[in-house]
């Protein structure tokens, strides 16, 4: 069928944000594109972008792999209809990776030539005009591979991952399901629970936001209308962690109003160890950071002077968190440095004459 | 008692992080400070950088001002011996407002001196050498007077916010613990709840990772130790909040077995108008703002060159997010801008050579 390597031509079909990404990145490395959407004006957009040509009916003998890049809803008939209309491989880019196999099974197609996959990458935005052919750079992008799947199949959806520069991340389409509802779906639904809160608290209340505030709800800001999907197509594995909030919740709710203070410790502290397990840039164990806070003058210029010297200091920054201050022409930033490099910075930007926290 | 300027002696009870800073703000605007801990070492390191000199009993009467900077579970009696020992008027920098109050008012103090304030500022850290001047530039710093409290000691306490930089915003303390309740105490809790589901899941599952559930689960990374005494003293307020989430996650459950989309859509919505009801930086409504994506190689001296850039095209940065990527030597890098700079922005910075998304 095929030898794993990607020639293309490669048919995307949804030209959206994660398709016309898709495009653009195989352009890039020299494989034709062609592009196929419900909306026409999706393909011309995306094809003025250069990330491939529209698709003809007449193109389907030729092409090597179809990259179904449609919403949750449309993803088991969009690989069911990329399969009956050739004998190329097919992939996904869905989010779920369970029930698009299972529409494919109940309808009796040919599963050795499909292969789902799921870059993670790019959820806030939508459309061509948001791709970008490094969407899907240094991002985790999980391969999902399912018993009847051809080894040429797997290995070709593995290729067009690496050609987008991607890091495949091979898993069974269940524990797919089941690793993004503990690390995406759930966390995304008790944002959204956090800042419902939010939605009608008094102004004076909401003045004493912080950071944290910010950093729990911000995914919940999300577009409604994809998660519902996302949601609905992966309800048993996020049935399973709601039961379990749902059993800590109550435990935690007794803890506090009994007062049982070894227990509201204990639920804490498993929290503690929980954002420890999650990996470290490289995808490596987290390296122990260190924070050094830098009062910055809220304009601009400042912080571009802040990172031309921390540059030529030679200290790798791991990240940055700028704090959303009230009222104050002077910002805090954070800038999270490797633990044995915090001392280092900290004196040297003293010595440029920056005013330090610590 | 007061005419409201803060001319000190403060007597600073409690000299860790907390106190030590406002100590040093103190020292850096002249005011005579005077510092005292159960633990006489933090007193030497407190005065060793500069925050003040170390307390005698026989500098009470001439004290202006005590600050009380202790745990949560020792406020109270700490602001009653402070009461006690002369004529003082009295803060506290606690977390929570109305347990030490009540704790002061049933032990029939004289409560016209005591007025509690609370900085949003500083909780993850600890001790006296993570202190600064600077932590509570342009911070919320809550100032929460009672009915009983005179209003020279309110002018005093807010006159010490303003000594150390932040910004006071007047709560009386049900109120404050309401607030606090809802934007930080809340949050953490449900941080928690999310944190802990990654600690016992497998490595492969959490390989998919993405900055959504970083930014969900950090603050659970905070001392369980310090927010078991916070959530315990606010456990009311808390416990409000925890019954209408758990009333909300039953509907969320019912709507997600069963496949009732809107009800799931209502509650997505319901998050999405909570994250627009925070307040924006410089405390007024949320400006909107735009994302521009930038890939810069993960090596020193890149991102200060795309700063040195972007402060030449002299838009202002409001915030930035760097993704955190497995295995690649390339970085995402979000600059969030007002949404009139964006494409601004964007085109400098391309004609300047990066490699954008968007």
């Amino acid at each position: 069928m095929t030898d794993g390597a990607l020639r293309g031509p490669v048919h995307v079909v949804g030209s959206g944000l994660l398709g016309t990404s898709v495009g653009l990145a195989c352009r890039r490395a020299g494989i034709d594109v062609l592009l196929s959407d419900r909306s026409s004006e999706h393909v011309r957009t995306a094809s003025g972008l250069g990330a491939g040509r529209p698709y003809d009916a007449q193109d389907a003998p030729t092409v090597q792999l179809v990259v179904v890049a449609v919403p949750p809803d449309h993803l088991g008939a969009e690989v069911l209809a990329a399969l009956s209309s050739g004998n190329a491989v097919v992939t996904d880019v869905g989010s779920i990776k369970g029930q698009p196999l299972a529409e494919v099974r109940a309808a009796g197609a040919d599963l050795r030539r499909y292969v789902g996959s799921h870059p993670m990458a790019g959820s806030e935005r939508s459309g061509p005009l948001a791709a970008s052919a490094l969407l899907f750079e240094g991002r985790p992008w999980a391969v999902s591979p399912h018993e009847d799947a051809d080894p040429a199949a797997v290995a070709l959806v593995t290729a067009l991952v690496e050609v987008c520069g991607g890091v495949p991340v091979t898993l069974a389409p269940d524990q797919h399901d089941l690793a993004v509802a503990r690390t995406s779906h759930l966390p995304h639904l008790m944002a959204s629970l956090v800042a419902g809160r939010l939605a009608n608290a008094p102004g004076e209340h909401l003045a004493l936001s912080g950071q944290g505030v910010r950093d729990v709800t911000r995914v919940a800001a999300g577009d409604p209308a994809l998660w519902e999907q996302i949601i609905t197509a992966n309800a048993g594995a996020v049935l399973a962690l709601l039961d379990e909030v749902q059993e800590r919740l109550t435990s935690l709710r007794h803890a506090v109003a009994g007062g049982e203070r070894a227990d509201l410790a204990a639920l804490l502290g498993e929290g503690v160890t929980g954002t420890r397990a999650i990996p470290g840039k490289h995808g490596g164990p987290v390296r122990p950071t260190a924070s050094v806070y830098v009062a910055v003058p809220d304009h601009p210029g400042e912080l571009a002077r802040l990172f031309a010297d921390a540059g030529e200091i030679g200290v790798n920054i791991e990240d940055i968190h700028i704090d959303h201050d009230p009222g104050r022409p002077v910002g805090q930033v954070e800038l999270l440095v490797d633990v044995d490099r915090a001392a280092t910075l900290a004196d040297a930007l003293e010595e440029r004459g920056w005013a330090l926290h610590q």
